[in-house]
């Protein structure tokens, strides 16, 4: 990290707070309010977290409104409006560079002649670049990783090392994908023949848009025939499984090991959290929100928000946790009657 | 995809179908149900979609017996035996070629002069290939794969680019192995001793039976001691765990993002669906299917099908799933006694 | 494996058991209690598995005290404190040795000049190690691996091949990384913008410690900023997923396929089992086990064994899982119960 000495008033005016407390009180460095010390500035997003303001040693302290009436003894609090993009705000500033890019080949790459490398491209050591792969301007093609045949990777996206991406696969522009990732593998298709499983010919490709971001060891396969398709904006965490034929809409977030089965269709500003499986040959409308963990079984309306295995609402989700308690309470209202029943028994 | 112009007459020949409406109808491309146009031929397999046959362009659709009934209005359809199988030997002839192998070693490639490499065979660019490793005929073995000591790679085995396989590890013939696949990586074994974790050696290897297919990023680990068996016509999807000491009987399908604990046995031709897991050291008969995201955490015998978690049988997950309005009915009972008893008192 | 004749009365001295039988008997090798022959020795560690003991074939079977009333015809019995760590040292006696490191560069690895490496490193073919990287003595960094910009690989660890490091991380002494690990990818983070999801930068790095040992194809995000912690001695599985700004205590051990979200908090000697998920910004104290499959929502404290999605105790688990029959019973009791009272009601 930098080391950069900044006054509240100098933080405030860059997020576009307002401060309660000192204004010329001064930091120099950014930390997770359970480590931040007095020269560090930190941050509290929700009333959730409240509890941590009372131990926090942090000399500035950014805060939503909701937290306004925090005590600001020994420190200085910046309420902003949103403070995860005024945090991000100030990270960036503090931030490290990461390691300059150099654009050029490295001796090492195998590159076929027919390849079509743009402008200012830079290729890593070791990186294999296979006929008729075209990489557009200002694209980093990080060391080995594999760019099949006919393959096209759009200007500015960056591949980090060891990705692979298969043959007829094409990526957009700005796009970022994290190492291991696989894009292009076959689907998963067979039929049952005579002799045993027949492999289904995996004809398809993967087309992803512009400005996606694919996560570590995340995998998107290639489609049965057609293409499985990821949209502008999408952003995709690591080790996720999309299989063949999916769509995923524009601006949707999928969440680290969620899977996506064959041909299902997910909506623009969708939200599959962590671990949710999406069931083949469905489709979630627009703004879908599906939590973590959950297994969505049949296709939902846009906006819907799905918990569970079998997904249900949140409300049918939450009954449904509290269900031993309601049984024990008819347990105890039955042995009510019981006895009242009883004991009306006896006086006959 | 290649254009080809072919008649209801010439594709009921090929996929052995019966024409319903003009023989004479021409497509030249295919297409999935919602996207194909008036000159593509597409298919519905199962009469859960017939509501998509209302609003289909298609010019001819190859459909199964329980949609025999279907409209015919502006198109030809032809009724198949098996949807799938039909479709894909179709998909199979309009597919581009996937790109031509080239057999012959590339100069970047690193070869120890003891491996030994059987007829044309191909190796890729800057694949690693240790000592002591055999490479069957005619297996291609793709860019920045790594190929450990003594490991031995079938006849006819593909492994496409980034797959890796451990020491000693085996794949038999006409296998598919898809990038990011790790073969014979240690299993995960540990005893507390007094300094802490211990780790227990990992000695055994994996052996891999022919027409074997693993998707991308699976990982199937070494034994701890002897071997984790993987038998003849196994399909893996992406994404899959299979542990130590496993044993995956013939023509069994795990599903993606599965995962199967150490020393467990899968019979023949099991299905382990999506996100499922399998406990250790329990036993899989033949025949059996686990539904997706299912904890199976007890032997099962031959042809179970187990849903939830932990496991049970369809029945039993399908009453749980209906107990919320179970419940609900009880409570109506149970207040309708308590109103009827408070009657039955007030009259004495 | 190797072939070593030993007495039981040679193996009663390695792993100080008690004989129960002939102490000359002669074994030639280990196996698994199912497959192992006459002249092999075998295991079984746990009263669980007592009639695994009814058809073993084994010369020599290592048992523990619950067992040791077992027939003792055709074989000899040694008792055992722990079964498990007793068999892994003979295990160990048996294994071939795994191939030989030969220290040293090799030619086809790309080396940055500025990169420091160790006494005694080997550095496999096609590996690729940026500027500024240091690599301690006796490290092993196996064929295709990325070690990024300043990144620090301690003494004696070893990498197999395809493991990635990104810029600026550092793992400890004797760890050991398993292929297709990815350490320091982006963690996953977005704010709304006005046009769209903006990306968070992920300015930290990650800190591995000592002793440490990552499975096949597990992922470990960078910090958003500061550091995600993988303390001394913890133990991952493969295809484990470990978000930012999240720190795991000392001698924790995570399980296959198990996901932590970003900054939550492991506590020391923690057992996360298969599959699970902990969710982000929560604490797990020391000592907690979470069961596979379950979904942790809300910090625990020390010791907590956690069950279910969302987890609770194993006893509200338990109860949860019996609850189709509890209220079958209150079903039941309910009939009886309108049978009584109207049977009293016709009394009247």
């Amino acid at each position: 990290m930098k080391q950069l000495n900044l006054t509240a008033a100098q933080i405030a005016e860059i997020v576009k707070g307002t401060i309660i407390g000192d204004a010329g009180r001064q930091i120099s460095g950014l930390a997770g309010i359970k480590d931040a010390k007095t020269e560090d500035m930190s941050f509290v997003g929700s009333k959730k977290y409240a509890e941590q303001l009372t131990t926090a040693q942090a000399g500035i302290i950014l805060i939503c409104k909701d937290l306004a009436d925090t005590s600001t003894e020994n420190r200085t609090l910046i309420v902003c409006e949103n403070v995860d993009i005024a945090f991000a705000k100030m990270s960036a500033m503090f931030a490290d560079e990461p390691p300059a890019v150099i654009p050029g080949i490295h001796p090492g790459a195998v590159i076929d002649p027919s390849a079509k490398l743009g402008k200012n491209v830079s290729i890593g050591a070791n990186a294999v670049i296979e006929a008729g792969a075209e990489i557009g301007d200002g694209a980093v093609i990080d060391a080995l990783c594999y760019i099949g045949h006919d393959v096209k990777i759009g200007p500015a996206t960056r591949l980090y090392p060891n990705v692979t991406v298969m043959y007829r696969c094409s990526v957009g522009a700005k796009c970022i994908i994290h190492p291991g990732v696989v894009i292009g593998a076959d689907g998963f298709g067979f039929v049952p023949g005579p002799q045993g499983l027949v492999k289904v010919p995996q004809t398809g490709v993967v087309e992803i848009g512009n400005d996606v971001e694919i996560g570590a060891n995340t995998t998107i396969d290639r489609a049965r025939f057609g293409k499985t398709v990821i949209k502008d904006n999408v952003k995709i965490d690591d080790q996720v499984m999309v299989a063949h034929n999916v769509a995923v809409g524009e601006s949707s977030i999928l969440v680290a090991q969620c899977g996506i089965a064959g041909s299902a269709e997910i909506g623009r500003g969708c939200i599959i959290a962590g671990k949710a499986g999406i069931n083949g040959h469905i489709s979630l409308g627009d703004g879908c929100q599906v939590a973590g963990t959950s297994s969505v079984v049949k296709s939902l309306p846009a906006g819907t928000i799905a918990v569970g295995t079998p997904a249900e609402s949140q409300r049918e989700f939450l009954a449904r946790v509290a269900l031993p308690k309601k049984v024990q309470k008819l347990d105890a209202k039955i042995k009510e009657l019981e006895a009242a029943l009883a004991a009306l028994s006896a006086k006959q």
